[in-house]
Order: structure tokens, then C-alpha cells, then sequence
């Protein structure tokens, strides 16, 4: 124990004039966020870049360090963020999924105290810079939805969660909202069977299997997902979800289970006839709030 | 079933060419968000505000609404704003808390599908302006921190979190980071006793009962957590994370648990050197990213 | 004179010991901000869609207003909303520089106290949903780019400014920065011909006319910029401005000149050589903040 | 000239296809922007802490940098980011404003191209954290009003511009909006003369003279601004800017005008009586968007 600790300790035994309750820790981790990390794939003159913004978060023994301030063997956080970059440069060589297993791998074999942890991934997208229309070979703008992962684990399994956040989507009819209860004290809106359907998708979704080709699945995710969203009449929010999560889940079968959540962006249709013009669904006040919020789960039965 | 329903459940049946996945609905909920409410409460000439943003979720048997698009029953989530307005007129005489055990209450009793709900607010404070040294009538002026609060309950029993959000302190001395992993690859970050310690507190707690005057236990914490963060050295977020819970938790009986997330806004020291000037603990860059993260529950032994 | 306006000035004469100042009013305007506006062109069932953000600001003799607290022949600010939806409807045919047009127009004719007034607009962009290689006739995604534009007049004559937003370009190579003053006390920063360039442009032109085809204009400069960003090797962000809009001036003739705000998104080379570990341009610390910060117009010479 | 710049100046003349347009430079500025410091004063025990965030553009004769791609002489912006924390601890011993008197001098004198500069601050402020009625000597909490200052000059003669931000104030009484134009196509708005006026104050202001206690009148402005918002019956948001404006000339001899940017955040009576329910005004929405905007400059007649 150092002189430090040792006035710590005594520290805690005296700054409060009452008995102290008597505690334990619960539930913790540890670790750096928004370590913002970008590679360059520069094997051919056609680079390929990944940009993530990553987030590790430690588990394990940590007892010590919380009750007595005792960091032996404790990994810094900024070590955490050394061992991103440097592991970006030795590994990830294809998803963030594969590089979160790595990263896993690393920090419990690397840190005495850590017996798992996780990593948390936001993938910012790049398009080739369009030029005569064709890609350019190093030149890329940034594109609006996200792609995320999650990966947790002991250093030998793992569990994945893949996802897709801001991904802003409309239809400007093809959707209603009809047969709800009507009869209520609060109830005012009035059914319709023809508006603006417009979300913001967070998806998200897990693995029945541990070898699968990450890329290759998020694309189709995110192509069906857009789909699905044009080719039905919508009753509801809830049902494009639930039809959402069936095709997703038809169309790859390595993965188990689907949760969107669906904000409802409301595009109010404005009261023009106070001003003696007609609305046939024209013209719409977008509505920031409040929105009408789904989220759930679609799983194989 | 509607004609709409009809065309709907056809839908489903032939957009794929492929024989859909056989799924089922998961946990799931829907309900309204941001709702934006502030109650005036004028009984004297002393005027009380509260301000909320407030969203409500709803549980309960809506599997036909995901998988048939078949909405009876259903309360609008438009219905579920207008009640947030009418039952805080109704109610909401002091907490928020309180007012999530009634919203809940209410939204059980009257949806026929729906078994239980979550209502979660974030508080906006507001102090009354200072005019010659007291506090005006009716004029107010927010402040930064806010304050949470999450209900969740089938009607008769609730489970209550409150929170406090976006309280940033910070303390220029009495703070350091030794005796940690040193000799490791990937670690360069230098030992120090001294050094700017910042954080953005992130706070919740749980009840070891339901009869609680949540105003009086909120601002015993909020004032708690400012005064353990002043009142010793910290050798690391950690130690005084669990400082702040052993504090919290003897100073408020009626509280089980209490989480915080903490992160390390790092105050770096900036290398003056390099100009033939000394930084004696002076002049820092304040770092947006990456920061340390920690997280934890302290909880009664 | 109301009651009202009575009392407000006589409080005017008396709420203060002190002598109160002499003073009038300056430069000034009211009006509408974020009336978040979407409009759908149903012509055919090939639907088109347009969403605005819009602020209108009205300027005039407006001094009874401020001074007196007398509010005759105002046009309240809840009217400018309703005007901004119902002249969608009747006009807002084309462009957002067009319905600028129309709304200020409508402004000096309706207010009698108004003389002048301006509009500005956001517009968030949106392409058709992709379904087997096709747009779909009335499915949307958000875009990241914005489009701007600016309306300035007193109903008679117009100046119009264009922009565009949040255009994130990056380039892996062909890029440098040398050649600079280094002998400089505060100067580290060593020369290099191989940088990442990265900068989120902001740009706004004006117009040497007034019959301009607005759409089809910030189509050619939204393509141009993005390909001169592709075409040169760009020994600064300073010369990559000034070549972008020498191209854009080159290519529209109706433009007269064009401002561009571009921040140095720096993406620093993360030094992995204390690891053993080779960085050739490949892995990227994506630096939040500080930025290099250039803005600059280009006109005809 | 190098080799770079050779080929870079024939990249000029050859990249485009048609004659290129005779440009020059207009107006511009370039330097580092978003740089956070935080100074510690710690001649006593009880320390003294300012946060910024500093934005400064320098302008001069940059003609070859952009059309030539020639750097020669220019300020790097790293080497500005380098400076501003180095004459921080050099210079920096009250106001941002003298700061940045300081950093205007600093790059005027040391670019050999520069003939002037700006210097934009943020000021975070922050209080002392209470512990048992008293402020603690080292340990501070984040406030949510902002401090912002703007030197511009030539490094001998500087024009000066001090201002507050995200001053959010409320009253629930005291004031309405009335005899305004009613007889109007668009308007719908009925009168009142009793509602919630909310608004989230920018203010800024310029000084008669060159010899100020900033700090001091920064404190006059923020309390009188308050002040004056409580004191009068408000008849329009119009009528409170210009009553704050003539407050602070009042009580201010050293500003020559002040300016106010001041939204109508909208409180709105929610319909209560459908659901059988007065409404006294007591429950409101609180509406983020659209908002009412007024702007103005109050000057010495």
C-alpha cells in the first residue's frame, strides 16, 4: 500500500460524521469511449477506408480499485485506447464484429484482473466520390445511416449484435391507421387510411450461428429492411415491423432474432381549410415531438 | 376484419417469393415520446413549476396488431399524449414518480390489451430569478442538471428508478492515477498525483420501499454526491464512484442501490515545454474524446 | 391606447431609480423560425416530395412595437407560420428560392408596416427508396447533404444566395501541407505530401441574374464541387477552395460568385512506433475537434 | 517554387476540359477553431478556474496560398492551436476580451503575411461546489448560461464584442399579446393577456471606449437582463428586448448598443376542455419548434 492509499483508507473511515452504511460493489465495468478510429486499406491504389467510433467496457475483478483505490494491475483507459489503434493496425483485417472479438481476446488475456468485456461499434459509411459515373479510387463521402455492432464475451465465446441506426425512411401514402379504440375519454384522432409514414429505423439482431460473414448479412439487412418498408399497405408501424422482421429473417438465416425500434415522425397534415384551400395530403407540418415510439422483438417460432 | 385487414392479410402471403420465415412477436411495446408538459401551479401567488418530458410505453397482448395489422383495442399513441396532458391536471400534485404510478395505473385500466407499463421522465429544473436577493414570484431561470425518473408496474406494484443526468463537476486538485499496470505493450500514460479530475455524473437509484417522498431523497443525493466528489484524494473515478454510493447510501435509508456512470473528462496537461515554458498544472486542453468510462452499482451488503 | 398599453408605459417611466437612458431602436426583424414544412407533388402516382425548414423574418417600422409596447397592424408570428403552409399550397411550385420569393412578397404586400422581409430555407434531401434496380414511386430515404437558400427583398427585387451543407468528402491521398513558416516558436507541426484530407463543406453562392434555374444549378455545383475535391493533388485546403470555386464559376455562368466555409477535419497518424508497429497511412486517429478552419470567396476577376 | 507546386499549377491549367473562368479572392480568413482550454489560477489555495473554446481566423495577403498552392509564410493552424494555449499561460490574467487583445497582436507580429485577426470565445462557466454553505477552494460544478466575447483588430486599435448565451428565462404570469393585425387571410391566433413567455436570451453588445472592466460589466448586463424580464407587465417579446436594452444602457455607461436575439419558446395552452377539463393555465405544451424570433439592436439616441 502506498502513502496514498493509506491516507485514502483512512480517508473513508472519517470524512462522514455518521456510521457508514455498509456496502459492496455491484455490477461494473470499465473502460474509454469514442476512441474514433479510422483505416486505410491501402493494398491497391483503390484504397478501401473503415471509420468507427469504438467503445471498450472491461469486466472483473475490480473490487480493490473501487473499495480501497487500490489500481494494482489495473489497465488505464488510455492503454484501452493505445490497444484499439495498435489492434487495428495487427487485426482487423474485415467487420468491426471480427475486430470486437479481438479486442476481447486481447484485454482478457492482456489484463490480470479482467475476465471479460465487450466492445460497442457506430460505423460511419463512405461512398466512393461519383466521377464520370464511376467510383474514384480514394476519394469518399460520408453517407447518413450508421452501421453498429456489439460484441461481448469471455475471450472464447462471444455473442454478436449487429444493427443499423438513422436510417430515415417515407412513404408518402400506402399506410393508415384505422379500426383503434375509439370509444375513450382521451381519444381524439380520427381514423385515416391514407398518410405520411415516415420512421427513423434502429435495428438490431443476433446470430443463430458463430461463423458468419458480418458484411455480407448487414447488407442484406439493410437492403430488405427498405423493401419491406415499400411493399405493403401499412395498418400500422407495428405491423411493417413485424413484416420487417419476418422477411429479414427469411431472407438470412443466420440470424435469430430482429428488435427495431420505430419512432412514428408524424407529418401532420396542416389545416388549411380555415383559409378556405383544400388538403388532399399536400402539404404537411413535420412534427419534431412527440412521436409515437414501437420497439419489439421478431423471432423464429 | 376490415377490407383493408383483408387486403393486408393477403399481402403478407404473396409479396415474397420465397416461403416467409416462421416467426413470432418478441418483448415488445409501444407508447408516445417526448411529450413535452409543464404544469403551472398557481394556488397562491408564489407560482411551483414542473417541467417534463415525458414518454410512456405500453405492454400487454398486441400480437394480432404486429402480425395481422389488426388495430382493436388498441390505444392510439395520440390517445396516450392527450392522457399525459389530462391526467396532469387530474394529478401530478408532487413527483414525478407519483405521476408515473398514476399514468400507469390509468393506462392499464383502460386498454383492454394492455398489462403493464413504463413511464420515464426527464425533469427540466428551473430556480426562481434573484431580484434584490430574493427569489421572484413567477419569473424562473433553468439550470443545467436534470433529474430522471423511470416507473414501471402492472397497476398495483411499481418498480422506481430516479436519476439525476448532466451534472459536470469538476475539481483542479486532490486527484491522481498510480500504481496501475505499467509494464504492458501498449501503455505509455505517465503516473500522477495531481491532476484535473472532471466527470459528467450520470446517476440512478432503486427503493428498498414504496412509501418515499422522492423530492426530499432527490435533492439529498444531488447534494451528497457534490460533497463526497470534494470531501477526499481520489486515486481513480473508480474510488470515488464508490465513495459517492457508500455516502448516498448512508445518508438515505430508503435507497437499495445506486448506479452511476461516470465518465473521465480528461483535462490534459498541455505540453508547454516545447516553447521554453513550464505547466504547472496551469494550462489544459479539455478533451471531448475519448474519455474513460466507468460504470457501476454500489449496493447495501 | 389600451389599459394595457397604459400601464406599460407608465411601468416604462418608473421601474427604475435611476434616469433611464436615452435610447431607440436599432436594426431589427421578427418573424417565424423552424416551421418545419413538407409538401407532396401528387400529380401522377410517381409521387415527388420536398421538406423544408424555414424561417421568414420581417423588417419595417416596427418601433411603437419595441418602444410603446403598442402592437397595431403587427402580423403575429403564429400567421407567419400558417402563411409559410398555406402559400405552399397555392404556390411553391419549383424551387425554394422561388417560394422565397413568393412569401416575401406576400409579407410586404399584407403588413402595413412591413417594408422588406427575408426567407430562409433548409432543405433536407431525399432519394426514392430502391427496389430491384429501380425508384419506387412514392418510398424515401433521407439524404446527408442539406440544401440551403436565402431570400432577401422588399417584394419588388430579390437577392438570392444558394448553398448547400454538411458535405462530408474525405481523399486517402493526393494531399499534403509543406512548405510553411517553420521557424516559428509555437510551430511542431512537421511537413508532409501524403495526408488524409477530409472537410464537412459549407458553401453559399449568388447569382449575376435574376431568371435563374435554381434546381439545375445546385445540381451542377453539388456534382462540381465533389469532383474537383477528386481532380488535383491539394498542397492545401486553401488551394482545393479556390480550384473548387474556379470550377464552379467556370461551369455556371448565372453565378457571380461562391463562399466556401471548409474545416480541416484532421485526421492525425497515430503513432504506433512505441509499439514496433509500422503506421504507413493506414491507421487514423478521426480528431473531433480542434480544426483548421478555412473560409474564403471566390468571384470573378 | 517546388516540384509539387510546379505540378500543381499545371494541374490548374489542364484539369478542366473548358477555359477555366477568370477568378480572384475575395474576402478570407483561415486559422483553428474549437480549441478547449482551461486555465487554473493557483496562487492561492482557493483556485480559480476559466474555460473557453477559442476560434481565431486570421486575414492578410493569402492570394498565393490559394491560388498558387505556394504556403510560403503562412501560420499553420496547428501552430495557432500551439499559440493560443501558450499565450494562455503567458498572457490570459483576466478576460477572454484581453486574451484576446493578446492573440490578435501575437499572429499580427509573427505572420509575415497576417494584417489582422479575429478571436471568438466561449466561456463555460462554472461555480464552486457548496459544502456546508460555503463554495470549496478547488472544486467547481458547470453552470448552464454562456459567456461569449469576439475581438477583431490589427493588432493596434481592436473592436470589441461581449455576449451571454443559452440564458433560458420563464414566467408563468405577467404577461400577453394583443392588438395586433386580426382581419387577416392567414390569421387564427386569438388574444390573451395572460400566457407563459419563455425565451432562451443571445445577447451581445459593443463598448464607447477602449478601457473596460469586461468581467465587471459582463455581471451587470447578466443580472440586469433578469431583472428588467421580471419587472414590467410584457405586452410582447418585442417590448421586453427593447426594456432590457434601455435596463442595461442605463446601467451600463461603457456600452455604446446592445443586441438581442430572443425566441418566443411557445408554452401552449393544451385543449383540456374535450376531455371535460379546464384548463386555468396550468398544463401546457411546451413547443420546440416553430418559435416565434425576434431580433434587435438597442442604441443611444
Amino acid at each position: 500500500m502506498t502513502q496514498t492509499q493509506n491516507d485514502q483508507a483512512q480517508n473513508n473511515q472519517t470524512q462522514s460524521g455518521a456510521v457508514p452504511a455498509n456496502v459492496r460493489l455491484g455490477e461494473n465495468n470499465y473502460g474509454k469511449a469514442e476512441v474514433n478510429l479510422m483505416k486505410v486499406f491501402r493494398d491497391s491504389p483503390r484504397h478501401e477506408i473503415r471509420e468507427l467510433q469504438v467503445r471498450v467496457g472491461m469486466v472483473g475483478d475490480f473490487d480493490a480499485a473501487h473499495a480501497q483505490g487500490d489500481n494494482t494491475d489495473l489497465i488505464a483507459t488510455d492503454t484501452v485506447r493505445n490497444t484499439i489503434y495498435g489492434l487495428a493496425k495487427e487485426g482487423f483485417k474485415s467487420s468491426p464484429e471480427e475486430f470486437g472479438k479481438e479486442l476481447i481476446a486481447h484485454f482478457v488475456k492482456t489484463g490480470p484482473r479482467v475476465t471479460g468485456a465487450f466492445a460497442e461499434f457506430t460505423e460511419h459509411l463512405w461512398e466512393r466520390v461519383q466521377v464520370g459515373g464511376e467510383g474514384h479510387q480514394h476519394s469518399f463521402a460520408r453517407q447518413m445511416p450508421k452501421r453498429t455492432a456489439r460484441v461481448e464475451g469471455d475471450g472464447q465465446t462471444f455473442k454478436v449484435t449487429s444493427g443499423i441506426e438513422e436510417l430515415y425512411v417515407l412513404k408518402t401514402t400506402n399506410s393508415g391507421w384505422e379500426g383503434y379504440l375509439l370509444e375513450e375519454r382521451f381519444t381524439t384522432l380520427p381514423e385515416t387510411n391514407d398518410r405520411v409514414m415516415a420512421t427513423f429505423v434502429t435495428a438490431k439482431w443476433e446470430y443463430g450461428r458463430e461463423d458468419v460473414d458480418y458484411d455480407a448479412v448487414w447488407q442484406q439487412v439493410y437492403t430488405q429492411i427498405q423493401e419491406t418498408f415499400t411493399d405493403h399497405y401499412s395498418p400500422s408501424l407495428q405491423n411493417t415491423l413485424y413484416l420487417m422482421g419476418q422477411a429479414v429473417l427469411t431472407r438470412c438465416p443466420d440470424i435469430s432474432r430482429i428488435w427495431f425500434r420505430m419512432p412514428n415522425k408524424h407529418h401532420l397534415k396542416y389545416n388549411l381549410e380555415r383559409f378556405g384551400l383544400e388538403n388532399n395530403n399536400e402539404i404537411f407540418h413535420v412534427d419534431p415531438e412527440p412521436y409515437g415510439l414501437m420497439e419489439g422483438w421478431v423471432e423464429r417460432a
